[in-house]
């Protein structure tokens, strides 16, 4: 484990793109961080990010051969993460992820030995347990506001279908964009799924259809304890970013409602208008991103206990491989079948 | 007073107008209550209504001759209130009268003595106080919910301005419009006024400015214990019927909203709406209408204290000619000087 | 056919329970009705109710034996639905059912062909679909608002479970509870399921895990059309009766919301508070029942076609069936396997 | 002026308490800000904040008389505003000063003079003109969404009163607390007042009637073109800080809602509760704080007109002079009389 690890880290940020530019400007706000290198294909895209933060760009070997990093934030496309975590841990470096941590499980599971076997701090980008609405209704269900918890609804819809090209390499709609709902799940029902029925339409676009994926899925998990849990996905909600979910227990109900970018009501002669929801996951989850990546400075800095694991992706990612079966198959799965 | 008022009443409906038919209709649900007259200067509208209940057309003298009548219901035009309160009284007959109880006050002092002389039931009009939403935020605030009541705003507009000919008649707009008005004030607030001020513009239309009144007004009233009121009005808002008050305690806030007529919410590209309030008193306040003659039956059949009596028409008349006179004088004006 | 149907109608109203007195006092109100018989095995809520309307208490054959009744209610327990519609139908009266038309299938749809051969009118009491908001959303959708319909979330919460001798002769949660919300996915989406998945467990009341049957489900439907639908139900959610839909389309969502009793909002130091909804399904559907019986009254006097058929109650039987299947089997099943 | 104002700014922060060390951090954030100065009577408080921006502490002269010095904010106590205006407007410094200018009239005048003889930027913190809501609802009302802007009502409350030694200096409620609210009647309504009424209490603590103060008002303008405005304010709310307005229009309604730090909805056995607002005006104005620094960052980089003038801080303090008046004497007051 890299031996400079204290209040101060230094840091090398894989991926310059939209979410490696939000991870590093969080990052860089906490007091004793310096980003110091950049690694991206994209030069102009590694030079920009590293201007912008006073770092060099750099690859890989010189990354990681630096003594004085501390720390991996892995924001570069799926089908490196693997990579770029096994080779974080064996060079004892603390790690951010972003998700999925892989399309296979097998690879993931390798992920999640390595990292232990390094004793390195490991944190998978589930951002969405760091966000200020979720967070406090997660508080407010473990302090026993509505009793115990029984049944599980998740609403959880993009503004619109990315290109066809992303989808044909993003490992499908349940590993892509339900690995989050999965985690969503795992957390606030504080249970794991004994099983997993999913089904889904391409409704939106033939394209997708064609790449072999779906756009719109429904899904219901039990639980080990019979709990419940029903998850709705569409790639394209009209009206934005959709992300609900309501929580009933034995006491009581809790929902997590969307975020509006102003509290403007409109009376006109047809309606009572609200703003609709913020545009997507930058904006939906700024606060989120900013929580998230104080409590990673918190668990390398300060040995905080990771909240979003390795475990837990994997987790999810057993979910999610459990969910496009059943939907292939038209059947009931069993986890761990 | 009259002898035959038991668990049946037979009763006279004076104006088979719009509010005569709801109330005729309202009180004829009661068990026991026979609509036996009905009496308006428009035949057509006095036969309609009278074959709707099997009751007969008649003429003043003949309802109020009627030993057998009970009750009457005053639901004919201002200018007939006064003498019909005085008449029906005279005759021993439990009254109800429609707002307000005379355009003068000197008048409406007379009824007032003319029903206590004569010992009968009698009730004004003022619907709101029995509308289901207003209810139970009275018994809340007495129930001591937020502490002592301190501030009062109220929200008061119409979905528009009626033909300036009514406007002419109708005493001017604080006599018309906002006599509903002060009597909620007076009867959230639990207090009297000591100080009015008001003013006004005439904003929709011009017409109402050459009749001498005006279609919007803003009125302060300070209470005998420092209480404050403010009751803002219109008689257009585009948006429909807007009847919302909030009182602010020592302990916090209660607030009247308005009624949907459905609670669809549409999210659409630009908006997410829900539906403009009811379109005006006679939706808005259909269950208040229908409460307040069950209030009526209850005090006629079962001696039950009538809840808004004719002081209190009286005092929302007060308030109405001193607002009037603050508006006309710009000036703040005080009750009684 | 009976002769007598015009614009005056003789009922008999079998049942004098509950749901009975307000579908008769609901009926009445129309004009040119008149109750003329209650039958009811309880002969004391029999005479209660007659007494009520000016009716006679009678027995089966009475009433059906009388050329005068134009129509049936039927309003008693489950078990006797589909004699009293068979017979009913023999008779030549229109009818009336409560839902469901029966427990099996085969019953039903002999019911189904029986009153087709006797052209009676026959509806059944699915009285959602008369709901004020969810009536005014389906209109909104059949006018093309949100494009075209993808994705139904159905939550469906009883405020608490009734006495396990009730779930025991109910038919189970399926035919007895969600039997209401398979007639909503159908008229919502406007679609016939192809394949239902349905998982549950008994999360409030081990008595009812001890009379097979489960207090909580998960439902989901496939459409023919590739559309989605999510259903999910609990015997008990604490506060209250909790009924609430929404339709994700192609360009946009509606959704459907609780009724609350009052527009009261309290601001104290801990919350911004409304109402809970409506207790239970007789305040929740008041409006939906006198709507519902206005329509049952154009359907037999004007010949308004009937929205809500037999054929209705019989695949809301079959989907219910099939989930019966699908959760004891834990397979996904296919209708009409 | 100034010299060395380019891309790049020196500043000098008068004032090192809450208000000044947010508008610093905010002010840091713009790319070429340097805090070069801190001056505080208070040399601890001024010490730190030098520090976390790496600043020096120093005195007035010195941070005047250097000519690198661009800008000047001044965040010290009222009673030092126009003072610290008149010096930087002599030593041609850019100003942004919070509100009020001052607490009297003539000297306020005379810090308008100065700052337009000087020819710099000078803007007053009237954050709440650039809230997202606030600006985002003047935004849609300019673009004609209800057509023309007719009545303003402004809840604006504090969560509890200060200290009454603070409430001795503050000039009295309608300069330290309306000062806001008649800025924000003058910006949503684009009129100017032609009368103004103000009346109040002392309901929550009788030291402050003893400090010669009240904690409650209401306050009623009527423009030049007739327009109204109804502003009730309270020192004390006990749900928190209430910053409400709406405009009602010709064409319809716009209203201005508090924000709420979270999204969540709970469904207990007697309330459907969401979270009271923001605490008080650093978390409900934190948004607008970073977005008046971002606009004076314009200001005086790029030459961006000031949207919140010396001359509006002037016409607010006006307004309170004549609302101070207007209650004083129990009398309407004519602006300018």
């Amino acid at each position: 484990m890299s031996e400079n690890v204290g209040t101060t880290l230094d840091v090398a940020v894989f991926g310059a793109g939209r979410i490696g530019r939000i991870h590093a400007a969080n990052l860089a706000r906490a007091s004793g961080v310096r980003l110091k290198y950049v690694i991206d294909v994209n030069q102009a895209a590694a030079a920009a990010l590293a201007a912008q933060h006073g770092a060099q760009v750099a690859d890989i070997d010189v990354a990681l051969g630096d003594a004085s990093i501390g720390a991996t934030m892995i924001c570069s496309s799926t089908d490196t993460h693997s990579e770029l975590i096994l080779k974080s841990a064996a060079a004892g470096k603390h790690i951010f992820c972003e998700k999925p941590v892989d399309l296979t499980l097998d690879r993931a599971r390798e992920c999640a030995q390595a990292v232990e076997r390094a004793g390195v701090v490991a944190m998978i980008g589930f951002q969405r347990r760091y966000d200020p609405t979720f967070a406090a209704l997660k508080a407010r269900l473990d302090a026993g506001e509505i009793g115990t918890p029984e049944m599980l609804v998740v609403t959880s819809r993009d503004p619109g279908a990315p290109p066809v090209e992303y989808i044909r390499r993003s490992g499908g709609i349940f590993k892509d964009m339900l690995i989050h709902d999965f985690d969503i799940f795992r957390w606030i029902l504080d249970d794991e799924a004994d099983t997993v029925h999913a089904t889904g339409s391409c409704l939106s676009d033939p394209a997708i259809a064609e790449a072999g994926d779906i756009d719109s899925t429904a899904v219901t998990i039990r639980t080990k304890r019979g709990r419940l849990c029903q998850i709705n996905t569409a790639r394209r909600a009209a009206y934005g970013y959709d992300q609900r979910f309501e929580i009933l227990g034995s006491d009581g109900m809790l929902q997590a409602g969307n975020v509006k970018p102003t509290e403007v009501v409109a009376w006109s002669k047809s309606a009572v208008s609200q703003d609709v929801p913020e545009a997507f996951f930058l904006e939906r989850y700024r606060a989120a991103y900013a929580l998230e990546m104080a409590h990673f400075h918190d668990a390398v800095t300060k040995g905080a206990p990771v909240r979003t694991t390795v475990a837990d992706g994997l987790k999810a990612l057993e979910l999610a491989e459990a969910a496009a079966l059943s939907w292939r198959e038209e059947r009931v799965v069993k986890l761990g079948e």
